[in-house]
């Protein structure tokens, strides 16, 4: 259990820098996508979950800093890999740019949620309060339904994006994780158990993401 | 004086809608601008200070819609004249993005504590409210100073800079004054001695701004 063996710090430090800059870059694009929106109410949406992205990089940076790491330092692994998976992923329109947000930030919550079972006080208390607010999830997917009730071809359009979403994210994860041994050792067991766990968790928790607005996995 | 002559509604609800469309703006383009920044940690700062625009959007909102306004359509008049401003006014690398923020959020705060002595609470508060934190003009001006004692020329080309920035913002709220009489109404007594001095307020502590980071009016 992670409570009896407390990971290494170098592990958490790669941690935290990933979500760091997660965060960092999440702002930056979501900030951009916002112009997609087709009237000024919900680009102030898209704009303002964005800005709590902001927010929760300033957390996790002090937290690096309170460990004695320079958040530029420790997110630096992590930049080729988040910015390839953006630019993979930009979206073209507005149903495109919420569907990425939706995909994208719920499987970050989820993720978040399972690996603060891997961390102590206080980055596990840290890293559940950076998840997103519902409210936003919510938006989106209100969204996506919407426009798929207008027009169900929206469907069809939209479960492709979301899969060459999900495809691409798990790649970069892929890639990330070959690079990372410290950070993969957070949830691996001798058996390599947890790890298959958490990945069949993240999978379904997205399936039924994507079923409950309507797409098809 | 305000206090007995409260404004009328109408004028307060043009300057809430200006004020909101401006943060609105001001988040986009500073968030695009933070991609200028030399390093992940200085891109993190504007990134932070286009987020708390955000934060000052959501207020005004709210409070548009408190007083019955759909700020869509509080806001819809000043679209043009801000997107103007910034397109005209896009900088080309990190000194010209920071000397940006730093003008233009100095005459924005100037603009807002002067414009908050002519309305009644709540608003009055809430523009006070919605100024920007003194850390980040710190930064802006540090940022500023330490590039020109780098390298003296910069003061010249920045100086340059920041007179096309506050001929720019004067020439568009010259036009944002033509079309709206209820705004200017606000400020204006029959002699017209407000307005003049409010304009003087205004130019001189954008005056007192330049200098003391190195600029040259």
């Amino acid at each position: 259990m992670a409570e009896t063996n407390p990971p290494p710090e170098a592990a958490v430090v790669e941690l935290l820098g990933l979500l760091a800059y997660a965060e960092l870059v999440a702002f930056d694009r979501m900030a951009a996508d916002a112009r997609l929106a087709p009237d000024l109410q919900r680009r102030a949406v898209l704009s303002e979950m964005a800005a709590r992205e902001i927010d929760n990089y300033c957390r996790l940076a002090d937290r690096l800093r309170e460990l004695g790491t320079d958040p530029e330092e420790a997110m630096a692994p992590f930049v080729q890999p988040l910015q390839e998976y953006h630019a993979k992923t930009e979206p073209n329109d507005w149903l495109e740019a919420l569907t990425k947000a939706y995909i994208g930030e719920g499987l970050a919550d989820d993720f978040y949620r399972e690996i603060a079972g891997f961390l102590q006080s206080p980055d596990r208390e840290l890293v559940l309060d950076v998840r997103h607010e519902s409210r936003f999830e919510e938006f989106s997917a209100t969204e996506i339904r919407d426009a798929i009730a207008a027009d169900p071809k929206v469907a069809n359009r939209l479960s492709m994006w979301a899969r060459r979403l999900s495809g691409e994210a798990l790649s970069q994860a892929q890639r990330v994780a070959m690079a990372h041994a410290d950070l993969v050792a957070l949830v691996m067991t001798a058996d390599g158990e947890q790890a298959v766990n958490l990945f069949k968790k993240l999978t379904s928790a997205h399936s039924a993401r994507m079923t409950s607005v309507g797409l098809n996995n």
